[in-house]
């Protein structure tokens, strides 16, 4: 085998473990018994061992360094794979094996714990991981670089280049421009919300979930759904996606906005290159762009007056009980406004506020100013400087998400980040593509390819930031999102 | 590390790809999206060539003969560890690790085939695979055991020393000691078969599925239970098992014994020796044992009058409809007899004759006397001789089962086996436990603990034929399976 086909042999392999784990940690989310989560560890960790042996052998280190110095003859894809290998294998290298097991291993008891946590509104069961795991990511940031703050770090592995620096500006830019429009919300005669209280039976919103993956146009013999606590999207690779949602009969407007944006998700993971499922070029580029797509289905689409009149008589077949509602009333209701405690189910206005506090716990945890002692006490102090709200307990509070559990500090300001490049890529968009008009019709059809061809099949060849830039035509401008939400809540709310 | 150091967690390694390749395989037969099957070949393949190079590497043939050679300083465990492994070392390693991996995607190929010939009654499509698989089996047969038949082979893979010659003994038994009770039961008047045509909707019946798991004492936080087309169980771990059954409304009996058929698997599985929970010595004995466990709870406890009484109120407070029977109606509706198409909905009088078929017709595919292609006619002559029954397709003929799409050729014996142990376990249990009492007062703990200390946590300590002559406390004697069905039979048609 030449240097090449062993690489990519390699990258294979590396996937191949990537699916196992996926799967061991889908099943764990979704359908595994509660008790399993130990000997899940076990087999998770020996699955991680393997693939950082391999990721960081002295064999794989000499087939990049041998491809990387005839870097000039390589195809584009190659030479990309042997890049981004390099500077993994460059960071991985850094951390100890014993410790980086150790921490995968703790990362997957923690998830156990956090679970049981959040059911039982038991914050001191999980503290201690919350602790550990910062623990941990202050460390693996000092061993890869120890030229970084450790927060930095964490930015940085979720966004490459993002800096508290830029993240405070780009925070403070929001709280000053919406500062006006939340006003006026808070002060405005609140939007109807009934038909948000409507019922709807649980076997009626898994029929929903089939009907809006069939919207977003999801290849449903690739893409599957789940049920699990909390909702997310795991890829194992483009060829097998999996979303899962949350259902609540109260609440079927949450599992609804769940599956659009976890839907968003698997768009971007199921439409990366084909010719690249079984190598790392093929990856999606980043957290902040995933959440960008995301983000822009759940919300730039899925909560616009076009997308509403097209789902309304629909919906309404499915639950007669939302009938005598107008599309506006609808409309207004999927789209009220108003300060809340939880972060998957706020509204576009004021959703970074929780973003935020989110963010300035995470520093104020990696300087040391807070542990997770004074974590929640910290959290309902900033939820109540932020957003005017009461935390009645710590599982609509701090253990609300479960991010910290899986050690993903540094990556809710993806979230902030994505839904403004969502905006700007909506203004970009709508430059050749008759976005409402589609959506009214309930054709997604240009939409999708527009995104596939600037964003999904470029996968990782090249950095986030570069394909940002070249889908906005542009720099990137936080004002395309400000102006977004300024015009829409002050139509609705003026 | 010592040697023993190093033998252990080279069980724990082989044990966690075990649990992979599992969760892999399980998601692929419950909740995959369709078009996966690829993919998860890819994974399956890769994870299978790991295992199979650690467990033929020379460092483990040094470690086991390091460990041999000092067999009587050895703890029992430890020995006996060995000895399977390097019994099991001895086979793999004679068996090319290309045509081994080749063989893997095959089968993962070919179970997806299967599935969809099945659904679309399409036996042609599926028909190539049967080919390819007895080929890769009397291959492998030939390359293991040159001086054995295949079929022996393919028979003492599943129970160790079981032959043709034995089971051709053992059937034509059956075949003429139960003729009379055959003709018994074909020439009396059929039993009310009204009870098992009511419906029950499905999110009763998966009600119901848990109520029969806690009657039988599977501990939930260890044992899950998934929906797909054919039942079965599997077993990551003594940690981890999960139970399959499938669903329809009109069938509410047919998941009903599934569920308690599967449950039997799973008490065993999840009952094995904790302390050998990550090594081979735990593992369960063989499939016949397997099935004697199964086929016990299924059909000599879940098909007992003492059992039926027990369930009718529970039942009946489920599903209405049911409470116009009486216990006994209940009881001879479930133990309705008579000649039919579907193996797993077999009585138990007419079920070895199922297998007989299939036995048949594996020697004469071993010997190539018959290939794929005469199959379905062979089956159809078979089913008419046999049973007397018309087949109507080959849905409900040839691709009913999964086995053969799994390579499992040589399995179905082992069903028929394990009954007549299971008949045998019973008379001896007899002794001591009040069976049909508890059965009756609901209480399975002195059942269940009878078949821990005798069958369960033995795991493969011994040879499948020592623990059940143990437990009989004698040589196998088929008459008492043959006693228990005339009996049975001749009471509910005499």
């Amino acid at each position: 085998m030449t240097a090449k086909e062993k690489l990519y042999a390699l990258e294979k392999k590396l996937t191949a473990y990537g699916h196992a784990m996926g799967i061991l940690m889908y099943d764990g989310s979704t359908t595994a018994p509660s008790a399993t989560a130990a000997n899940r560890g076990e087999t998770l960790a020996m699955l991680s061992e393997e693939s950082y042996k391999i990721s960081t052998s002295e064999e794989t280190r000499a087939i990049l360094q041998e491809l990387s110095e005839n870097a000039e003859s390589l195809d584009p894809v190659t030479k990309r794979i042997v890049t981004l290998r390099l500077r993994d294998m460059e960071e991985i290298s850094k951390i100890p094996m014993d410790e980086y097991i150790e921490y995968q291993k703790l990362i997957n008891e923690s998830d156990d714990v956090w679970h049981k946590a959040k059911a039982n509104d038991d914050y001191d069961s999980f503290a201690p991981y919350i602790d550990k795991i910062v623990a941990f990511n202050k460390r693996f940031a000092s061993y890869v670089r120890p030229d970084m703050d450790a927060y930095d770090y964490a930015l940085d592995r979720f966004e490459k280049g993002l800096t508290r620096e830029t993240l405070d500006k780009f925070f403070e830019n929001l709280r000053v421009t919406l500062a006006p429009t939340v006003a006026l919300v808070k002060s405005a005669v609140p939007v109807d919300e009934s038909p948000l209280n409507e019922i709807m039976p649980l076997d009626v919103q898994r029929k929903f979930s089939d009907l809006l993956m069939d919207i977003l146009l999801l290849d449903r013999s690739h893409v599957g759904i789940g049920e699990t606590e909390h909702p997310f999207t795991t890829s194992f690779t483009r060829h097998d996606v999996r979303i899962t949602t949350n259902y609540s009969e109260e609440h079927y407007a949450s599992s609804m906005y769940s599956v659009i944006h976890e839907g968003g998700h698997a768009l971007y993971e199921a439409n990366t290159d084909v010719n690249n499922a079984y190598n790392c070029a093929g990856n999606a580029a980043s957290m902040a762009v995933h959440e960008s797509q995301s983000r822009f289905y759940e919300n730039i689409i899925g909560r616009s007056i076009a997308f509403v009149k097209m789902l309304s008589p629909k919906l309404k077949a499915l639950c007669p009980a939302l009938e005598k509602y107008t599309d506006e009333e609808l409309y207004r209701a999927f789209n009220a406004s108003k300060p809340s405690l939880i972060r998957t189910e706020a509204d576009e206005l004021f959703y970074s506020y929780h973003i935020m506090i989110r963010y300035e716990l995470e520093k104020r945890l990696f300087t040391g100013e807070i542990t997770a002692k004074e974590l929640p006490d910290e959290w309902n102090k900033m939820y109540k400087e932020y957003l005017g709200v009461i935390v009645p307990n710590n599982r609509e509070g701090v253990l609300q998400d479960t991010h910290w559990s899986g050690g993903m500090f540094g990556y809710f300001p993806s979230y902030a980040l994505g839904s403004a490049y969502g905006a700007q890529l909506y203004a970009r968009m709508k430059e050749t593509v008759d976005i409402e008009g589609d959506v009214e019709k309930g054709d997604l059809t240009n939409i999708n390819e527009w995104l596939r061809q600037n964003i999904w099949t470029i996968g990782s060849m090249l950095e986030p930031g570069e394909i940002m830039e070249r889908a906005f035509g542009g720099k990137f401008d936080p004002s395309y999102y400000t102006n977004y939400l300024k015009e829409k809540y002050e139509t609705i709310y003026g």
